[in-house]
């Protein structure tokens, strides 16, 4: 009953297991989610706020609810850009299924329409959130990390251990969680054998206190849900770095906010998101402008030095921004289209 | 390299193609899409605001740019709910591709799993941008509507008029455009045959100006991307309805804002989103509290009567909304399960 003009458009369709083919935990993606970093000073990037829906759980039908967030960026140059709707359901683990899954569309910069959904069930999410860990390490970790510290045990704290390897190869790492057999858990998935940086050989311990961890690592990467600090300032010895990626809604907080105070160089990923969902949202308001040293982008386009001396002490206050996603994206659309990967479909 | 816990998931994909055969102008589609103002009323829904990416143009190799607009509504007490990603590219004419495109992702409420990718190119949210200018006029129009107007000739001035005709038979449509020629071609395509209900029959003619479409008509819905009201307060005899969908950004308008003041019952989608993005931007925000008689769902849930006596005026600000996005991608999803169409691609 619509008279549509006459044309066609065709959308290509990657699943997971074809998106496992094209990108994985190396220099290689590290090297474009850096390079996000960089769009975000030097381009004006359109990133829009966050979209978030908050999903309510229904006891009458044993659902948990959950949330669900949208994040895009258009940067100007590039012929495509990413919309990512990722989602995060703690109840899932009841049901034997993953926390976090989503999709990413990337939508043609010339036309607006739709050229390719990536349905990675979050696998995308969760590499560019473990690479950005790997750059704000390569530009503020201490050149010399022999021992590494992991809060947390869940995906990205996999993740983020073997991401900061590819940038920081450290001899031992030290884990800590709330619950000490899911660090167990964690200790075995990273000895496990793997496709890229292998950690089998390493030294790895479950340590029984973040304290511990803190006080005995070089570089600390915190990725928990946390409401309250487990990190407080007084730990930190000279020559430290930490990168906290946990925080990313309002009310969350990994780091006590003397920790970012305490820091030479205090790193956000993106002011405007990090003032409400990240770390910095526990600092005053009119404090943060002295607080803050700069964005990783600052710091990737070469605008402001990254660690220039053995015993600063830095942080890095990550959220995850849609630039990320847009870089991973266009990424893994391009070495699919190389490969031949996924499936053409004409939508009209 | 990743350690995944083994689970499965699927999705199910649908063309446009498809969609058509599984939702079209009805009165059964109107009526979830009425159902999806009431819902805003009625339930706690989380409807985020609208996230707006704004893609600038480029000189060197011809883009014109343009908006790409995401929306998206929770509804407690349904299994599933939408993300619309919905584009407008002004240049695309000239190309001959259509404007406006997008696409819906249905999301599982359990879990927040992708159950489906509606890849309708926009015909979704075509179709629940007319219907709720059917849910407008049902509850707002004079009861008999002999002659319609419809200002603007793009592809909701045809729907908007198919729409209109389900809930008010009209016998005469006059229509005015900026573009003579525009306004004859939406004539020669109103006058089409349709397998919805058909408008072949009836008188369809296009005057001169805008004044002279509103004088007559008792009913008006405006489709223009306006940045400068197109009707008067002076032309409103007693007994008219005006419909105003045109307005969804800021800087657009379509009616002078005393058109509002003018009104016995002006009427909003969204309150907040109106406020923003619609007509209302235009009036005072001092005085919006006393023009404003209410949301379009509190006259779909009975909580305000609509039009009471045939003299009132009355106008209704649409600016589009999640909740219409989550109606109508569910009742295609259901249609599409019911006729077994699509593809169902395991993404794992």
């Amino acid at each position: 009953m619509i008279s549509n003009p006459p044309f066609s458009t065709s959308v290509r369709l990657l699943t997971e297991a074809d998106l496992k083919r094209c990108v994985s935990l190396d220099l290689e993606a590290l090297l474009r989610v850096e390079q996000a970093f960089a769009w975000l000073t030097e381009r004006a990037v359109d990133m829009p706020p966050i979209q978030h829906i908050s999903v309510s759980g229904s006891p009458t039908d044993g659902r948990h609810g959950g949330d669900v967030d949208i994040k895009s960026a258009f940067v100007p140059g590039l012929d495509a850009f990413a919309v990512k709707i990722a989602s995060g359901f703690f109840g899932n683990s009841a049901l034997g299924l993953p926390t976090g899954s989503g999709l990413m569309v990337v939508l043609d910069a010339g036309t607006g329409f739709c050229r390719a959904v990536l349905l990675d069930n979050g696998l995308l999410t969760d590499l560019r959130t473990a690479l950005a860990g790997g750059v704000a390490a390569k530009h503020l970790a201490p050149e010399t990390v022999t021992t590494a510290g992991i809060l947390g045990t869940g995906r990205q704290a996999e993740l983020q251990a073997r991401a900061l390897f590819l940038v920081r190869p450290f001899d031992r790492l030290l884990i800590w969680g709330r619950h000490a057999e899911r660090a167990q858990d964690l200790m075995t998935r990273l000895q496990a054998t793997s496709d890229g940086a292998s950690l089998a050989e390493l030294e790895i311990r479950c340590l029984p206190s973040a304290e511990e961890v803190v006080r005995q690592s070089q570089c600390v990467v915190t990725t928990t849900p946390a409401r309250r600090p487990l990190i407080r300032a007084d730990w930190l010895e000279p020559g430290r770095h930490i990168t906290a990626m946990g925080s990313d809604l309002p009310g969350k907080q990994e780091l006590e906010a003397d920790v970012l105070r305490r820091a030479d160089l205090c790193v956000v990923d993106r002011l405007s998101q990090c003032e409400r969902l990240g770390e910095l949202q526990h600092v005053e308001p009119e404090h943060r402008q002295d607080i803050v040293y700069g964005e990783l982008g600052d710091l990737v386009s070469g605008r402001k030095p990254g660690r220039t001396s053995s015993d600063q002490v830095t942080v890095c206050d990550l959220t995850g921004t849609g630039a990320q996603d847009t870089a991973i994206a266009l990424f893994a659309l391009e070495k699919a289209e190389e490969l031949g990967l996924g499936l053409e479909v004409e939508t009209g």
